[in-house]
């Protein structure tokens, strides 16, 4: 991450803590962590956490871990002082909360488990410390990328194409879903992303047809429709792109299908832009598939990717807020019938002033 | 799981819940619904739950879940009824437990968040419930191992060791971690493992010294030493094993190394058996290491291993309690210099009255 961005990041939430009058806020998320300080360990569950961090309305923020992590936290995060706990965080918390004369202490309810919050609470009561429980403070900052983040998103979904394209003129009767998957997971990391995004989903005919296919054994035959919905992970930036063709010449029917779901998904991102809520995007793309003589979609149209692939903001009829520029979404939505199988089209975009940027170039099964 | 198994466990459950006078338990923490129920669907993050169990202290217990698990609940757990929320779980568990005239609710608190019990106790409020925060109901239940669980943890560790003989011998100078690391976790998907049961470590040299490296695109150099810690889930039960190894001939400071920490490795695990408690057998190995000349490590010994990787009891300074027959440990001491790199040896055992079963069978690196 740029030491730049990084500061300014920083004097955001202070600022903000400061307008709350609070004297400090523990972050617990990991992908806030990481977004605050660029220290990218990950936590194996929100039980074993690889550090927190303790960032005061003034001066110099912390970075608490313990010994496993120290060096990589060092050298990750050089604006924090890194801060290594023995004997659990919580000691060190109370020693770090007492030197700095922290009284109000912020902590995100959203990611903190309740029995470590009473522990919390009964060191806060023995120090007069108060607590105050934060929902979605740094989530949305997060929202909100800088041309930083622009950047990688950019080459995050390019190189989540290069994947697709890689492995899709590979793709022949005979395979599974399974090892379609495997190989688009493989390719991601053989071409230097950390890993997917969110498990791969390769879907043949009617198992399309459940928005969140598990790939199965199932091998594909000529005629069936391929559904792929896939994202990596690049450089701590998260894509995510669904495409779905047919294994051969598609009929009537799936043509029409399809050129729906793409009339949606084109209205959709059409409709993107500051200003306008979540809840209107949806409506519109939504509208579309139901004009057209369609089922609506049972989940939402979208949702914000950054550093997480699922974040704020969300594009469905309970998105109440308004859009701005500098936000990143995916618009996606789908046609599902059980007996047939289903459609979905995902693009991402960047969320501007009069309209909305692209990222995506890859154009299957958008030019039927 | 075998529906016999179940059964018990679930009988087990409702008396511990009849004998602490509560009327429920609603279980949100992923392995233990699985364990319980059978269900297999994962959670994306605490923040994304594939669902809940409300078992009452009497009666048919229920598995909440949403629409895109419906079917999946349905097939996996026939002994549950299964419950789909729309509007999220909190409305749901409030008629479940009106129907079934539930006063006192136990949860999680160890799997909760701080926010939802926030939801939680304005619902409890409302309804005249009263919530009692668990820690360790299931957990503990977990750490001793039926047969059948025995059975699986074998299967786990032979299919683990094996994955690991199949890349092992394919190791040239040249490749770099993340190549081999990559080669193991596939390898046990095409093996039948459902995944990795953690991120592999694979670590040349240096990067060995940090007990929990991450592969890197460093190549193998001839003479490097190789620290391959791994594991795989098999049916749902996980396997976790360290071998350390040197790409072509040990020297005679990396010979004396490795057989200090075999040693604290073979004292750990002559120290296991009921009745001992976890910080006893840390301390005889560590003392092996400390009495060789070597610092001591600076994580613990061991783990429970089952449907986790990390789970009760802990062999750990702080393992004040005393194992039991049928529990499943890992013993891994490791030495780390910074300068120089690092070895670890793991081996699972199952403690008995008398002593324990070593489950591994893989001797690379334990013959030197």
């Amino acid at each position: 991450m740029s030491r730049n961005a990084e500061l300014e990041r920083l004097t955001r939430v202070q600022q903000v803590l400061r307008r709350k009058r609070l004297d400090a806020l523990l972050v617990s998320q990991p992908d806030n962590r990481r977004y605050l300080s660029g220290y990218t360990a990950p936590d194996h569950g929100i039980q074993e956490s690889a550090g927190f961090l303790l960032i005061p309305a003034e001066g110099m923020p912390h970075l608490l871990t313990d010994s496993r992590f120290t060096l990589q936290a060092e050298a990750e995060s050089p604006l924090f002082q890194v801060d290594t706990y023995a004997k659990g965080m919580l000691q060190l918390l109370e020693k770090l909360c007492k030197k700095s004369g922290v009284r109000t202490l912020a902590f995100e309810s959203d990611y903190f488990l309740h029995s470590s919050f009473l522990r919390l609470a009964a060191m806060a009561e023995k120090r007069g410390l108060t607590l105050q429980a934060e929902s979605g403070l740094i989530e949305k900052m997060r929202a909100i990328k800088d041309e930083h983040e622009l950047r990688l998103l950019r080459q995050s979904t390019q190189l989540n194409e290069k994947v697709f394209q890689s492995v899709y003129n590979t793709i022949e009767p005979g395979m599974t879903e399974r090892e379609i998957a495997l190989a688009l997971e493989l390719t991601m990391r053989e071409m230097g992303a950390e890993g997917p995004s969110f498990d791969t989903i390769v879907a043949f005919g009617t198992n399309a047809a459940r928005p969140h296919a598990v790939p199965t054994d199932r091998e594909l035959q000529a005629g069936d429709l391929v559904l792929i919905d896939m994202g990596l992970v690049y450089q701590g930036y998260c894509s995510d792109m669904t495409r779905t063709f047919v294994a051969g010449k598609p009929d009537q029917t799936y043509i029409d299908r399809h050129r729906a779901v793409r009339k949606a998904m084109l209205a959709g991102i059409g409709a993107v832009r500051a200003g306008v809520t979540g809840a209107e995007v949806d409506r519109i793309a939504r509208q579309t598939l139901i004009d057209a003589g369609y089922e609506a979609f049972g989940h939402g149209l979208g949702h914000g990717v950054g550093v997480a692939v699922h974040e704020e903001p969300r594009l469905s009829p309970r998105g109440t807020k308004q859009l701005q520029a500098g936000m990143v979404v995916t618009v996606e939505p789908g046609l599902y019938l059980a007996d047939w199988g289903g459609i979905r089209l995902e693009n991402m975009v960047i969320v501007g002033e009069d309209g909305c940027e692209v990222l995506n170039q890859d154009t299957t099964g958008l030019d039927l």
